[in-house]
């Protein structure tokens, strides 16, 4: 496997670079070296990514040369999360009256932007991936990064037509992009949510549902009700903002949200985070004991939570039990077999071990099934079941 | 806190132990500065342990100097999971006909043995526990060390006034020792169980409860029913052992017995190893599956889980909203006050936080309530309930 290509960056660039950034070219040197920094390859291998978080410029982040100088696209400023709506909210947005309150959904992480011409889109860790930017070239009006070629877009693919996070939850067809923020380049700057509905609007982009603002007064309570609703839906939750995007937004999820990454993560139990697993439970303790639940409320609740675990663990061991592999089940849909190629090159670059099937034609697109595996855990509960100790 | 003492080791006692242990010189010398060799402190700082695995010599192995060379006490071997009984028994005990079966039980894994002319209660990691100790005078038969200096005697303390692991599943009043294994002082090696339990019955020790001897043909179906009766009564499990104790033996354990460990977890959620609870939860998979359970067997395994882990971290979470501190409540029972005290620094000295009450007395001896305080879950709790983010 290999993310990137730094063998030929030159001193000059490394100089630049480090006047460009306020690094000493030493520090540049080494953030190169340990592949902190990194470069694309292929076709887009004038584009950087920042692989690590460093100075606070989040992890993501992506650069080229433009002018002499350099053109930034800042990451994605990570959420943090509130365990407890009260008094939570009241502390992170004392001193607004308002607040707003947006969902959000459960697809892939992604920013658009015209780069050298090109509309590119680029995945939360920085990469380019080429399914998802002909998607977006072909889902998005290209009219608006001629218009504002220095505004990014920053959203969400959403749908099952989405490799990476495949949801049928949202009736939607095969994937559109649904768009939370629009920054700006370099500064990484937000528009403030009021600007960013209007443009958004006149461009006809799809948004993420808005749920207006609310006074920060019964903020608590209102947003528990919204969340309580969207997670009957299966829904993942709400990000709450400043409107004016002055203040850094926090989110907020549903029981259901917490099962779900639950029950994803203990069908590869060998390959889920510890944390990623041990979160979303404790975030359950606090749920309930914040919304008061009564005793019927609070066994089902642990119902759900123990079915969230024990279904998907029984369900791999069985498979594999049965001689099958157990693999994520994903699919694309594009315009240009060409892309399918590209993608498959792409996730195998990025160590992904995935199989695809024979593209099916279907209108003037293609879809083509695609078999992820996750090796960790078959072999582990293959040894397992065979004998091997724990 | 400081753990051990081990500024005052001289060249020539380093000399010697690495001519005893057949390592060099440099890395005895290395051992000890890294202190993964320890000095014992106060009057028992003739005794050394390992504070990590080293060479095949298990953490919590000590050693002293003995007549001009040194006397060792090995460490408890680490004793592996079988996941499934089948086929791991077949595979791990092939070429035996019979194997040995005894109940594993939830207590304080502590070694006795007579050093210096003293009789030691020796923990897990290798340290004198001056309570362990009292209690081991206390309570067992000395006279089989005058007979047997040579052997060590390899149990577990059980009962409600064991302050590792207070039990009241095993109807015992107050502490006794239940002993599992007999070893010899420097090669470790077992003595066979038959001549164990003959050993263990002559000088009236208590044993841990056996299941005789079962044919390796049938022992996964026979210990998967002895197990679940075990479950029943929120015993443990089994350790299947080697009758000639050549082979390693393994250990196998209840749904009941990862839901009780999965309990005290999630009350400390915050101080528990991720790997513990992860461990723990992947077990209850693999039971679910090789027992072949019905969908009701099913969702009542679901629930336990799920209750098991949220039923104390709704707990945790309501106590500390409620203002209180949580801790964990322990018990001693003393016949000299002067062990309370010496308990009590010798906590203090390992980093565990605890608060012991006034004595009271019982019979000829005295009870003491001690409260061991977990900060981190109780800050971090805390923390979350003020508006602190994840």
């Amino acid at each position: 496997m290999n993310k990137g290509d730094n063998e030929e960056i030159n001193p000059d660039f490394v100089t630049r670079l480090a006047g460009f950034l306020e690094f000493d070219e030493g520090r540049i040197q080494h953030l190169f070296e340990k592949n902190y920094l990194a470069r694309n390859w292929g076709k887009h291998d004038y584009l950087f990514r920042f692989d690590k978080e460093i100075s606070r410029i989040e992890r993501g982040t992506v650069f080229y040369e433009k002018d002499e100088s350099f053109e930034v696209i800042m990451g994605f400023p990570k959420i943090r999360r509130a365990m407890v709506l009260d008094p939570t909210l009241r502390k992170h947005f004392s001193g607004l009256e308002k607040i707003a309150v947006e969902e959000k959904m459960n697809g892939y992480n992604v920013r658009v932007a015209q780069v050298n011409g090109e509309i590119l889109a680029i995945t939360r860790s920085g990469y380019i991936c080429p399914y998802t930017t002909e998607r977006a070239n072909v889902k998005l009006n290209l009219k608006f990064f001629d218009d504002f070629p220095e505004l990014v877009l920053y959203g969400e693919m959403i749908g099952p037509d989405n490799p990476y996070v495949p949801k049928e939850i949202y009736g939607i067809e095969s994937v559109e992009f649904y768009i939370f923020d629009i920054r700006e380049k370099n500064s990484g700057n937000p528009l403030p949510i009021q600007k960013k509905h209007e443009i958004l609007d006149e461009y006809g982009f799809l948004q993420v549902r808005s749920f207006g603002e609310i006074p920060l007064e019964t903020a608590a309570e209102e947003i528990a009700e919204i969340v309580r609703k969207l997670g009957e839906e299966e829904h993942e939750g709400v990000v709450i903002k400043d409107p004016d995007m002055v203040l850094a937004p926090l989110k907020y999820t549903s029981s259901q949200s917490n099962c779900s990454d639950l029950k994803h993560a203990f069908k590869f139990y060998n390959e889920a985070g510890r944390d990623y697993m041990l979160s979303r439970i404790v975030r359950e303790g606090f749920q309930t004991v914040e919304w008061d639940e009564n005793e019927a409320e609070f066994k089902k609740r642990c119902m759900q939570l123990g079915e969230s675990i024990l279904s998907p663990l029984r369900e791999s061991i069985r498979s594999i039990k049965n001689g099958q592999r157990l693999y994520e089940e994903a699919r694309i849909r594009v315009k240009d077999p060409k892309t399918a190629t590209e993608f498959e090159n792409y996730l195998k670059r990025l160590g992904i071990d995935a199989v695809f099937e024979e593209p099916q034609s279907i209108g003037d697109e293609y879809l083509i099934n695609i078999k992820k595996i996750n090796k960790s855990t078959n072999d582990k509960t293959q040894a397992i079941l065979e004998g091997d100790l724990w």
